[in-house]
Order: C-alpha cells, then structure tokens, then sequence
C-alpha cells in the first residue's frame, strides 16, 4: 500500500491487516529461535546497509515537522542520525541474545496418576502498538514482538510516517530471508486517526493493544479497545526519607530521583521526610535540589525549613510534574508515610532512605506498587536496570504485567499434558 | 443491610461495598498465613456447628425455586445437605493446607551495580464475583479469594439468597474472631440485576470480575465491565485418534472424554479421526459411543463406518453440546487435525491420542489451547487433577490466566529493590 492513499475502507484495511497478522502469528508461534534470531541478526545487518536511504525518508519527515506544529524537543525525538541508527540495529542485536520465552518450561510435575503436567510459555499472539513519533522506537518494539514469538501491527505517529516506512522496509525485507511471513510485523500505512478505532474493535485477531504515549491516548485506547491493554499511566513516585536515614545517602537518592531525568515516569515528584530528621535534611537536600534549578513546594510544616520553598496546594501532591518540580511533605513515622503514598501515589515506583531494618520491612509489605525501592533512586524501576534486557513499555497495571514489561509479559503459557491412558473416574 | 430491602440507590450502595472492599484488601494483603488459615478453620468449624440454621435457610430457597421457574437439576444443585455442608467446610480445610502465595518470591537476583532485585508475589485486591445458584460455591470462592489475599464482593444467584446469606453470616463472624475486617468477604444483598451494572463501573476499586455461568452471563459483564474479566466461555474439546493410536487405549480415552460427564466444559464435543485408522477405530469407538447413548453426527467420510450415525452439519463442529452429542470428522492427517482445532476449538482443551513421538510433538506444539493433552482424557483439564488445589473458575483467556484458576491466578506481582545508596547515572 502506498504511503500517500488512505484506504477506502478503513474497517475493511483494519480487518484485513489483522487476519494477515494472526496468520502469522501462528507461523511465527512455531518458529525456531534460530529464525527469530536470524531475522534480529539480518535487520540489524540491513539498518547499517541502507542508513544512507534510512536517514533521507528521516529528513522527509523532520522537514515536515514544525508544519506538524512539533516543538524542537519533539523534532529532536523524530530525528535520526548515524549514531541513532546504529543504536537501533545493536539494540535488535541485544535482542537476539536474549533467551528465547517461548517454549521455557515455567513449571511441571508428576501428579499422582502419572500424568506429566507441565506449564509452558507461549506467545499472546497479536500485538498492537501505538506510539508516538521517536522512529527508532519502531525497531524496538518489532524486535521484541517478534522475539516473543508474537505478529505485531505498528501504528507510528503520522510526523514518522517516511521514517516508519523506511524502517518497516527493512524489517520486512530481513522477515522474507529467514522464510518467516512478511506479516509478523506490519505498519499501519493511513494516518487517519480513526483507523486506530477500527483496529480496537478487532479483539478476535489481536491480542493486546499496547499504547505509549501521553494520558489522552492511553485513556482514548482503554475507552475504544475490546481487547485486554497494557497501561502505561503517570508515575506519581515518591522518596520517603526515614528517621534512621544516612543522611548523605538521602541526599543523593532524592536529588537523583528528582533530577537525572526530570520528565520520566519513574522520577520522584514528592519527598517525604520524617519529622524527627526534618530539621537536619531539608536545608541540606533542598540547597541542593535548588542549586539544580528545583521548584519546591512544601507542606506546612516543612515550609519554615525550606529556604526558597513555596507553599504547596493538595493538587501538588496528586501531580505528575514531569519537570524540576518537587512537593515536599513531613509525615509523623513511616505508616503516615505509607499512608500518604497509598493514597496519592500512582503505584509505579516508590523509594525508602532507611537504616532501620522494621522500616524497610513495613515499606516493602505495605507499599503496593510495581517498583518499592529500598535505599536506591526511583530511577531504577526500568526493563534495563531490572535485568530484562529490553522493555516495551512500564505497566501500570497490576493484571497480566506489571512494571517493565519485557519479553516474558508479551507471553501467555499452555498446560501440557502427557498421559499413558489415563481417564477420569 | 436486611435481606429484603432493596437499597434505594444502587450505584451509591455498590460504592460503598467496593470502597469498604478496597479498605479491607489492603488489611488483607498484610495479614499472616496464620491469620487466613485461621478464618477458613474458624469458617470450618461454623459451618459445622451452624449446619441446621444454614440448611433451614436453604430449604426456604429450595421451596421457593420452583416459582423462579428452577429445572429439577438446577434445584437439585441449589440444594445442600449435610453431606454437601460437610465437603464445603473440608473445602476451606484444604484452602489452608495449601501454601500462602502471597510473599512468594517468584524470582530474584543481583544486579551488576549491587541492587538485589526480587519480584514478589501480591494479590490482585477486590475480586467481584458473579455466580449462579450453587450455593457452596459461595464457601469455595470466598476461600480462594481470601487465602490469596484479596477482598471478595460475592454476587450469588437471587435464587439462593437465603442460603448465601446464611452462609455468608458464618464467613463474615469467622472473619471477626481472627480479627481481619468483614468487609473481606461481602455479599451482594439486593437481587435487584441492575446493582452489577453499578459494580462492573469501578475499575478504580475492584482489580476484577470473575463471571461464573452462562455465555449470555459473561457477555454481559464483558461488554458492560470497566476493569480486567477473567472469562470463561464455552469449551468445544477435541479428541485426535492419530493413525499410531493404540485402539484400546483411543476408545477409552475418546468415551471418558465425551461421556465421564458431558455438561461440563472439558467434555469432548468433536472427535477427528485418522484416515488411516478409521476403517478399524470408528466401528469400535461408536459402538461404545452409542451403547452410552450418544448422538454422532458424521461428516462425509465418516457417516459409512458409523452406524447409527447421522450427517453433521457444519454447525455441529462449531457446537458445544454439553451433551450426549458427538461430532465425527475423518483427517488426512496430523497436519489437517491442527487446522481443524485451530479453526474450531474454543482454544480451551484439546487432546491426541498417538504412539508417535513426531505426532505428538507436533500436537503439542501446534494446538495453541489452554490445555493440550497427549494420550489422556480431556476431562483432565481442572485445577484439582493439575494440582493446583482449588480452582475459581477455568480461563480461556490467555492474558493474565489461561486455564484453570487458583490462588495464584488471583495474585499480581510486585518488584522489591534492596540498594544500599545506588543512583542513576
């Protein structure tokens, strides 16, 4: 399909690009690790092969994007360049080095009778993933679909479009050499916005529908879709800085929760700080965030401790700033804090700075989030960090995945019975 | 909340049985194995000592079935006695014998920087339950559900009320003596059918809803809820009698699986037949099949070696029969019995019976069901005979669940960081 005519039927496209997909999956449920491995290997091969006509469609689409009305972080986000390129094709390398999910025996035994019972991982099937405009964000996703043994269906932000097709060129090409459908992984070629609706209805054929991107359109997707989604909500997380805390171990905890990369999911937006240690940390901790440009917005209480502080509103602490803005509380003990963090976090990443061992113990049991952190920055709640090797999104959810979600949260399992005879009486 | 009075707002009264859920779901998800086992032996014991109230409570019901216009073998499993009574309050004994799934560590390791990273176990938090009239079901869930930690909102058939009440109030004063809060274990008191409207609403309170019935009974709540179903719909089960089958073994398996008990969802309801071996297999098999009273309905090929077999038509290989039915179809080979179940299987147990590794293999491999059973009965597929101990329900979902559905289904996991002052860099 051409990359300039919108389809007629936008039902009609969406349904036919679903059925190509779980024909595929099917094929793809079955493929050796070899094969996934070799087409990783062979599109990371292509993306240096043809970087050169990679990055002229890139320069089609960064041309076109202030008329998209995009800001220059976002271009900066669109734009590819040698280097980017290159990250990719080693991060579908990386891919393949991983151990293959599908076929892991998760479990099994004997059970009385005989039978053999055992619980084996197997692909979902369908992935659909809607995403914004960073094109390298396209190999990712396709490399880890298709190393989980699922089709995927990619449905790329229109500023992309010559990027993705770019991208998907190779992709597709590296599938027809190692003899696997062309359809394990497709690019939704309209950008007319109401093809992602098409595509929701069709939960007979897709399996999941992972959105990444801004509140709106996961909130649009969990609205329209039919089929289970992996949410990837805001993280309100928060520091909790305990009575028994190193201090100089707090400092930097909080000042790289907050700081390191402000507009993340996983950086603190609220520092908790028990009162008996207030009066010491706050100066110390607050000098240094506002040496790093932090906006701080305090409590009541803490306000008088906090040179250059502001006072906090309620909807502070509800808030997903995203930026060098942090709101600050002090709390009694640490079941206020938990308290607090039960009631305003949005249960991705919380931190305790603790050396009380009865602290940390009523943290981690008491704290239900995906990530409860233990004397280390929030910043850690990553598929990297945590060993998975490569992640396609942070699940908000607590059903099917949650936190990152790597190879193993694309995968459903079978039970896998082997008998001699048996039947049932 | 009296049993007769018909709360005056429904959407105010599912709001706050689910925020009373939500509260006491926390309080649960920290209670000991000791404080959970203690309620279901305290529950134990009451349904013991308090069998005559609950069975005057029950006859009520049973009295009044015929006017909500009940069969006799819906009243039949309306019904308790004290046998029933008894083998529920063994039920909740055995829940406690099982091990506590909350705080397993499901895996764990060191990261290179030192973080140790453990991925536990959690429970999902709420569960709403949606049941028909078997009342013991009522013990049996609130069991599982809070053995593993979650809250339960118990919605029972209107036609049991009187007994899920009694039943309930035992559950609920077990719930004081062990001292966790009785909003564990709630039931729905208005029979009014609008008030599950109002619950499958409060995706923010109750983590999900598990339908237990009908087909008509789990579209509905698949339509209408706006958290996580864990569904279970129809199982259309297949027996392959691959040319390498021992013929003894076949015709065992192929009756137990059609005939050990055919209203239930693993019955065999198709059954495919090597064209190799069915000149000698179909003769024998039907032969059995008929003396038992079963209907088969052949296709082209079959319908000669089937006496007393009747044309199918295409529908009767789309068809759950829960019923003395059985749909005949003669394959080329193991290739086309793989199409056949992935074109027409409700994907939820398929079963082979072959003396040939490669078969099998490929069976195993290529039927994408929730169980795939080699060489035994399909009625096998159940949390019992798996060892899974007790079972809320069997999934043919494949996203979170698939399969049967224990307290381990009913759980979610968490990621527990212990550093000793990392960041991020």
């Amino acid at each position: 399909m051409s990359s300039t005519a919108t389809p007629v039927n936008l039902a009609s496209y969406a349904s036919e690009v679903a059925t190509a997909a779980q024909a595929a999956s099917r094929a793809l449920a079955t493929a050796t690790g070899e094969q996934k491995n070799g087409w990783l290997g062979r599109s990371a091969e292509l993306l240096r092969k043809k970087s050169a006509e990679i990055l002229a469609a890139n320069a089609i689409d960064v041309a076109a994007a202030p008329g998209f009305g995009l800001s220059a972080a976002a271009i900066d986000r669109l734009k590819l360049t040698p280097a980017r390129l290159a990250s990719a094709a080693s991060a579908l390398e990386q891919i393949a080095a991983l151990p293959d999910p599908v076929g892991e025996v998760i479990e099994g035994s004997v059970r009385p009778n005989g039978l053999a019972v055992t619980r084996v991982r197997v692909p979902l099937g369908v992935v659909f993933f809607i995403y914004e405009s960073r094109p390298n964000v396209t190999v990712d996703a396709a490399g880890i679909c298709v190393k989980s043994g699922n089709a995927v269906i990619l449905r790329g932000g229109k500023e992309a479009l010559h990027s993705n097709q770019a991208l998907h060129g190779v992709l597709r090409e590296a599938l027809e050499a190692v003899d696997l459908p062309g359809a394990c992984v497709q690019l939704v070629e309209t950008t007319d916005r109401a093809a992602v609706g098409h595509f929701l209805k069709l939960h007979d054929r897709i399996s999941v529908t992972i959105p990444r991107g801004g509140k709106s359109l996961i909130e649009r997707v969990v609205a329209e879709a039919t089929m289970p989604v992996i949410k990837h909500y805001d993280g309100i997380c928060h520091v909790y800085v305990d009575r028994s805390a190193d201090v100089e171990m707090a400092r930097e905890i909080v000042v790289n929760s907050k700081c390191q990369r402000p507009g993340v999911c996983n950086a603190a937006e609220c520092l908790l700080v028990h009162r008996e240690i207030a009066a010491e940390f706050l100066p110390l901790v607050t000098r240094d965030l506002r040496s790093r440009g932090v906006e701080l917005r305090c409590c009541e209480r803490s306000l008088p401790l906090v040179a250059g502080g502001r006072a906090a509103s309620e909807l502070d602490f509800h808030t997903e700033f995203l930026d060098l803005i942090l709101a600050i509380r002090i709390v009694d003990d640490v079941g206020q804090a938990i308290n607090h963090i039960e009631t305003h976090s949005s249960h991705h990443t919380d931190a305790i700075v603790t050396s009380d061992l009865t602290s940390a113990g009523r943290f981690t049991s008491g704290v239900d989030s995906a990530a409860v952190i233990v004397n280390a920055s929030t910043r850690f709640n990553d598929g990297g960090e945590f060993g998975l090797g490569a992640e396609i999104g942070i699940s908000t959810d607590k059903f099917h995945a949650r936190g990152p979600c790597g190879l193993r949260e694309l995968t459903s399992y079978k039970y896998i019975v082997q008998g001699s005879g048996q039947v049932r009486s």
